[in-house]
């Protein structure tokens, strides 16, 4: 008898989870992953610091090698293509060197990712102007930075990573950086308020700002990028980031008419099964769930992917594992500065029709005497009859974000506000005021609840 | 009519949290606190961030005046100490400059804190040998540390207190430390194997760690200490520093008859309500409440006297609170080594009979590439059947042991190891490996389970 034969579709973080998983659960199943790029598993949220110069050798950011994988009995195949799923024949075809071939599976896993999202402006491809999705994105952008010393750089949107390149390309390599963002504030994963704050933040540590403000084109001279075009006017660059967020890649699935659901991913259960028999799918390319309203939603996110590959990887393997979900959970850091986000955004909840109470506490990260304390500020969200808390928002210096963590945690525990005042959470004056910032803002919320 | 009248005997932590929430609550009560010495509201647990000289100004470690509280209409005494209780007539009797005066009270708080554990041995009372529990000792500490410029230390006592003195002197003063324990491992709250991790850190950082070694008695030569004997022999110091933790400050309590129960600390209800009527109880001087067990225990911090004096000034203000009890949730930090611990150590689980597992887990603070990322070790407890976590230790650098929360807050939410891996936590290569320490362990935990 034949044995039982997984394919995988892209070698990065859900993928390779859920090889790695299946391997240590089954040790009989022949695993073949398929890679477009040349590269598996490395850190995609990595690239910025690849960027910034604190990592010298692109090649720490690659966890495992296919050689690695191999000595586990995992084959991958890098710069292979599968660009054709047949479900009825469990067959999928692949391009490689110019060249297609096809392999059959008893089961497959999409994992394809997500990828970036890409105006469609005249000059866009122009040379200077980068991605920062791939390693060899990054490579390529790191390079360019070495090479051609840059004194200006444009980076078009201020999400997580345009932020984190802007951070990269400031305050690493002292480039003059300038954020363009069309919204009215940057990090649209938290509220206004908290956004303006990290608005403050740029400001502090020297990033410009240009809030509402869209691109029109980019504009080259001698074959090199010289400035881009808003809608307000011209802003001049030697390089041009993109950092506008990331859609899921889900063409091969649509291609194979694999069902899709919330923007365009991949539609999955709660074991990471397709509605195609045979066909699973995990990662940045796949629904999501939310942990607290059990509804589909989508967000890319690398401990996402690991967690959606690892369930996956229990299920291939014949257990029955669910997916708990995530909470949107996101760290950040800028210069000095540090963003966390977790649980329902005031729009978010206001969407969901919840009857929610929201307040915030400005206070310091240590005891007030302690050196280097410094200013955070803490929101929470809870509903209005329970009091449960089902958001929170951390904007500060050092040792802010982290603390988004504990909000994180008594939101999945459906611990109240009144809970976390009355919270056993650690003190000493190095890490902490007698209250945590958590606590202070849970103080505040109690007042309004 | 006359105003209602509550008096408070300790003008610190629980004293003071409960005057200044019964004074917002009620704007008519009169409220007069003693302090039996000379500041209020102070931070005991910045004295070793003073003796390391990170502060400058004692006078920065104290939260709140006199005078400050008199605008607030809260009446301070200092330098008064209330030495009697007659619970029938409702009056206390004050010493002060050498005499004594009574005082009729409506209700009364008595938040006396904790007093330093004082081994009776030779010449303990030597100049060169120093207590760090009032800001008085602290400054007197600081001053010798400064003006006689000692090259050797000598700490009695491996716990919280004795380890962050330790800090203040070998990292920041550069004097030579040896730490004296009496127990195999330092830090008494931990475990032995994560004890045994704070040892091999105090190495690390050059603090001479003498575990299972008495002191015997204290050596002095023209009027200054010049060394200690143990039960091993001689360690030369030109000072000597106590920090064999506490007992709780009961004497007041006893000597009027009002109940103790744990360890001699003063017996009170979820209400902070002591068996006598009309006499209150908060802080360091009074029992504690397990958030996890529900038992009486004993615990002396800061964040818990807070706790406990915000309860009783509610219920002072004629409110029904109840106080949620606490983790022993604490964190300490030692040169560049950070140790973090909440709910219940092996020990503890096992005298309580659970059927418990632990199981740690070594990771890295941050992503591996990222500069500054460092060893961390978690270590956690769950219960066999339920898979509930009851409790967590952390030894590492920079970045560990705020980590903490998260576990104490898993613990007070009922989450299991399972419901911790599949946690959402935050994730940037700055603050964390894509699967955070805490839920590298609870994976290690799933596998034991």
């Amino acid at each position: 008898m034949a044995k039982r034969r997984v394919l995988i579709v892209g070698a990065d973080a859900a993928g390779m989870s859920a090889a790695s998983q299946l391997r240590r659960l089954d040790r009989d199943v022949e695993i073949l992953a398929f890679e477009r790029g040349s590269y598996t598993s490395y850190s995609a949220c990595g690239i910025p610091y690849l960027v910034a110069g604190l990592i010298k050798d692109p090649r720490r950011l690659i966890s495992r090698t296919p050689e690695e994988f191999a000595s586990s009995g995992i084959e991958v195949r890098t710069l292979s293509e599968v660009v054709q799923v047949d479900p009825e024949a469990r067959r999928v075809t692949v391009q490689h060197r110019g060249g297609t071939y096809q392999e059959d599976y008893d089961q497959l896993l999409i994992a394809t990712g997500a990828k970036p999202l890409r105006p469609q402006v005249e000059g866009i491809d122009s040379p200077g102007v980068f991605g920062v999705n791939t390693l060899d994105s990054g490579i390529e952008l790191m390079r360019a930075v070495e090479d051609r010393r840059p004194r200006r750089a444009v980076i078009i949107g201020g999400g997580y990573i345009g932020l984190e390149v802007a951070e990269a390309l400031n305050c690493h390599r002292g480039i003059q950086v300038t954020v363009v963002e069309r919204a009215r504030t940057v990090m649209g994963t938290l509220d206004p308020d908290m956004g303006e704050l990290v608005g403050k933040a740029l400001e502090d540590v020297g990033i410009q700002l240009r809030a509402q403000e869209a691109l029109s084109s980019v504009e080259s001279s001698g074959g090199w990028v010289k400035g881009v075009w808003t809608d307000r006017g011209f802003i001049e660059a030697d390089l041009v980031v993109l950092g506008l967020g990331v859609v899921p890649n889900s063409d091969l699935a649509e291609r194979s008419r694999i069902p899709l659901g919330v923007r365009n991913s991949i539609q999955v259960d709660l074991t990471m099964r397709t509605a195609v028999d045979g066909v699973w799918a995990a990662g940045d390319c796949a629904q999501n769930y939310h942990m607290l309203t059990k509804r589909p939603f989508y967000v890319a996110m690398g401990t996402s992917a690991n967690k959606m590959g690892r369930v996956a990887g229990m299920n291939l393997a014949g257990r029955h594992q669910e997916f708990q979900g995530v909470l949107g959970t996101a760290v950040c850091k800028i210069c000095k500065y540090e963003v966390g986000r977790t649980g329902l955004s005031e729009r978010e909840a206001a969407e969901l029709g919840l009857d929610f109470v929201a307040a915030s506490a400005a206070d310091e990260t240590r005891a007030g005497y302690y050196p280097g304390s410094g200013d955070i500020t803490v929101k929470l969200l809870a509903l209005r009859g329970s009091g449960a808390i089902v958001g929170g928002q951390i904007v500060g210096i050092e040792g802010a974000a982290k603390r988004i963590d504990v909000i994180a945690t008594a939101i999945r525990g459906g611990l109240t506000a009144e809970d976390l005042v009355a919270m056993d959470l650690s003190y000493a004056p190095p890490f902490s005021p007698v209250w945590d910032p958590v606590q202070v803002a849970a103080r505040v919320l109690l007042k309004h609840l």
